[in-house]
């Protein structure tokens, strides 16, 4: 009688980082990576969400090392004036919070013309100009916004698949075939296993997101039930690409997106085997963030199964702060690039590359470690 | 010196399903199953619990596709105005609601005119008309029921088994008989094993309940110390299925029955084998519901050994829009049938059949995961 | 290099009862135990505390079927008129607490005359006349009871041992010496290890206390770092005592004593391998109970190093309520008999010795599991 | 492909240390140690922590047996009055408080004749003087505090390695030089691996600090993803030890630093194999500590990147009750040493040394066992 079995998979809340015997001057340290020809000095993404990016924030970003990338099909590119729209969101009530987002989607239509101005503007700010739409829409905006002078094109979904199966007459995203076509690098996600991410590589696309159903506005697992804890996710597609590269000689690199908190979250990350990071949380705490310290899933307006919560996230400090310091704050959430080269220090490495093989331990959650432990202490729950 | 040992079993939020390389379109997603030679549209079946299913209720899921099953034991069969009862459950004190259920049961006896009563509202409103009796009341209950014209006998108790040693003059039903003299189909639970599901199978019996101790309103493991979590139950249970399957060409569904939360709880249980799930709690919820926003365990009114506690789940929206959506929320309690279908669109798969072969990770509880940790550092836990 | 290695124990609410292909008529369960030649309808001790035994409620428990020990060493033979102290510790603030203990143990020695009172009180009432001491005083009072008719002698400290090491003048107690030369059956605890029960079970005791740690009002843990989980020590201590049975012909019962909360915990406990339980915060919350709400653990008054917390458990039912029902709870902590004889009944077997060869898994915690789950998501935990 | 691997780590949190067939008389007990030549009745150092230890509990320390390390780099040798700098920094709010830090290290550098006064006051007092610099000042002050008298040169920083790459003109500590040029014994620390405990032994070094993530104070593990969990760490530095010692027949001692809350804890870190620990809140907890009821991680001052946090521990008792008692607490928090003692006896070992080879189990956390189990009851979370 054959059982189903499961394996274990671990979030990078369950690992910790393990020092070797050696240290390095923080100075000798380099956090850049090159990810589809673009150097960035802060392997960071802000998330393709309305309450991160918008054109001043991707510019901010971009100036500090990163890249944000806005999402070509909210509140950016169906209204003219989004702040008025950005506030009203945050502003509502959370009981009518899913209904509101369902009419703003369903009043605007994406128009390029916005499409185009976003774009503009974010080359006139100085910014690196990356852009994002579902598969769906891909074949559509992808040409407009290469030809708008865009520097990269993100194709992101819930999840990402290589196969798409269906008997209407749309026709699935060919990655390949788009690749070919698109004049600026493709970046496509989310993948989350070993193997989507080996058959995504051959596409020629040139990054992929991986992360499906851990992020702090992100329903996914509730609602179907699917999602792949980041550490283990992170691993196995870190293993695909290690492979791909010996076989082929190309480097694909892949981005965590998704569940990552603190500065300690990217360091994990980075050390399971990814390139660079995308976050969405810890900078829509910025007083600069489109979301005026809220934060919601761009997956909630569907009109039948809204998915992602909005969730309030404050507002701690500026984009400078949070991404390259200084710090005001001792919880992991400001500087963030400072404290990813100061663990490349600690834990004896020079580079991102190195990072990937520091020793890791599954270790006890920090919900039941240490602070916890004491917290529960002096709250009494031992008497 | 031979130690007794223990094997781990899984619950569904230790679990997590796992996207493949193909994705598909929604629209080629059939969530339909056949049990019993009824053509469910949704594979779900409402709990035999007063809170849930009054002839109302059970019109309306069957209208959605779903079956709703009728407790023959609780206030429906007892009071010719349920509903006067119903509010009274639902206003008293917690602390006076065990003695009120002991004497709302001791005080009226099941009355074979109102089964008959219930089972033709149900007809004349158009529903499936599933009834649901303790094993002790099955040989009683069950030729009346299939003479009134029920589409469906459910035999169901805590722990169903296959031997019952008694010296008593009672004697325990005999399953193969019962079900030979049945002229309409019966289900039976609950059973938590692979062995009890593979005894249960050659008795004639059209689908096999799986779950015991992990419902909402089950206070089995407390009293009892026994319980089986649940998606290891299913995996037992599944396993035995499809050997028998593979041994007599008899294909017996399995019901997942307990401890489903939300419609990710659904997803991850048919991915374990269930073929269909029967759930409480998430239909307690709507506002047709007889519970008024109460929800509450069947084993509660036993005179000597109460079990099964009384929960307040509120009203949130219609059994419509819970079962079929639109929904107006992100938690996965509204839209079930949509979800599932997007749950199976995104892991490629077409069917609930397939479904069971999608890949598991044993992941973070999602206490905590990704969201629960950000709410704890919200709270300062990490001071 | 040897690294010294952890192996994995696990604690009552760790494991859950699995059940069989059979069930079985509750009439036909019998719990009933036969230990050190006495006969218990309900294999429960009452724990050897001032909250939980007295000469009444010794005797109440007696008459139900199970046996209340009295401790030797508290205020029911330091103090003419214990129900005063008692109601004078019940009230004392929490900070308060550990110094008003000290100081009640250092104002009043134990007298004989007022063990021999007490002793007289129970056998007045009707009672099974059942007494603990420390091993230090063991000598002393053991002779002392077994004249004045007690049934049952009861050695006890927060870990026995079969070797004790000293350098003084005073000698340690010598178990095998004590038993031959005691009149009446001596019971012995803790102990919480397979060879600990092994090297017991020669002395000549008629039972061995299981259970280092858990306790409800137990700081051990917290305090020394010393404990081993339930379900492990008693699966250890039944190994032992089958190894010992097979070669001996002696069976030396095993009681579990400590970390039991309600009914399923007492069930759970048998299953491992207990023959009975040793339980009591469920007994310090009865109306009879001398800690009039309170309960504590016996090892606070140490002068210098107090150990055991006060914990509130309030008052919930009569004793009788609590011991065999019937219930008006629907939460394990009544009628908890009548729990186990169902448990038994649902599991198929029929007497507390089959009950040992029952089916355990590990499974998720009840805290992290569905009430909990639920909970939490009521909670808004997850959004 | 290969994946990376993560191997599994344990906190104290998660153990508990099992009783032996022997228990030993507490005449017997010797807890005492010598660690660098010097005898310490109480295998407990305090933490150079300003919040711990100034001149006054450094004397105070010592005359109980303990080693108290003063913090050269702190506000003890930046200001002629630290109370008033310490005051300030208990009464600063939570928001205000990293801002204060980087302030008072930012307007006083530290002085050498503050070092200087701080170990004659030390010295009058009649005290133990160990000091403690990082790394980069070791040089420095290191000389100059063994011309002054100290008795032991601590160098600590979060993670202490074996090699340091830089190409700038400063040179790292080479603590070989270091140790044979100073007269005095120098300690080290943090390490976490058995790599680094095995690498260190070899400089001449006469004791090692091992723990890097874990303390009440300390956010390593959250803004640098850094941290092993203690009681594997312990575990994996004693084998180093051991090992180091059969082929050198230099035992060079290890001391647990971190995550340490209560005596349980201590109690735990040794029978991992520590020969001492060193502590830090619950030191702080006294009322003659200098942090006024609060404490606080060293690392919090960088300007750029700040870590620790400052946590209200509370005034609960004098030093002389934490470290030799009487208690008047059941929580693990006063009488410490008695704790130890009592634990071997319990144990049945009469050394620290012997207490290295006690079985330790792992055990579900004190957060999801007994107590918490009854106090989660108690809020009705099973309901």
């Amino acid at each position: 009688m054959i059982k189903k079995e499961f394996t274990r998979a671990y979030g990078l809340n369950e690992i910790a980082l393990v020092p070797s015997t050696t240290t390095i001057d923080p100075e000798l340290v380099d956090i850049s990576v090159e990810i589809a020809g673009l150097k960035m000095e802060i392997p960071m993404f802000a998330s393709a969400m309305d309450s991160v990016v918008n054109p001043e924030t991707a510019a901010l970003i971009s100036k500090h090392g990163g890249i944000g990338v806005l999402n070509l099909e909210g509140v950016q590119t169906r209204y003219d004036n989004p702040d008025e729209i950005l506030k009203k969101i945050a502003s509502v009530s959370k009981e009518k919070y899913v209904e509101l987002m369902q009419s703003i989607y369903q009043q605007n239509e994406v128009k390029e013309e916005l499409i185009l101005k976003r774009i503009e503007e974010i080359k006139q700010k100085g910014g690196v100009v990356a852009v994002s739409s579902t598969p769906q829409n891909a074949e559509l905006y992808g040409p407009l916004c290469a030809k708008a002078g865009a520097d990269l094109f993100v194709v992101q979904s819930t999840v990402v698949s290589t196969q798409f199966k269906t008997i209407s007459t749309k026709k699935p995203l060919n990655l390949k075939a788009f690749c070919s076509k698109m004049t600026i690098p493709v970046l496509v996600g989310n993948a989350s296993t070993n193997e989507v991410t080996m058959d995504l590589m051959s596409t020629g696309i040139q990054g992929i997101f991986i992360g499906i159903g851990p992020g702090a506005a992100c329903t996914t697992r509730g609602v179907l039930g699917i999602g792949v804890p980041m550490a283990t996710a992170i691993v196995d597609a870190a293993a695909a690409r290690n492979s791909y590269y010996q076989v082929s000689g190309n480097y694909v690199p892949i981005i965590a997106d998704g569940g990552i908190v603190n500065s300690g979250d990217i360091c994990k990350a980075l050390a399971c085997g990814a390139d660079a990071v995308m976050i969405g949380s810890p900078l829509a705490k910025s007083f600069e963030a489109p979301g005026n310290g809220f934060h919601w899933g761009m997956a909630t307006p569907n009109s039948v199964l809204p998915r992602g919560a909005r969730i309030e996230v404050g507002s701690i400090a500026s984009l400078q702060e949070i991404l390259i310091g200084p710090s005001k704050s001792d919880d992991g959430s400001q500087n963030i690039s400072g404290a990813i080269k100061l663990a490349l220090a600690t834990l004896g490495v020079e580079t991102i590359k190195q990072l990937h093989d520091v020793e890791v331990v599954i270790a006890p959650s920090l919900l039941t470690e240490g602070k916890i432990y004491q917290k529960a202490q002096s709250l009494g729950m031992y008497k």
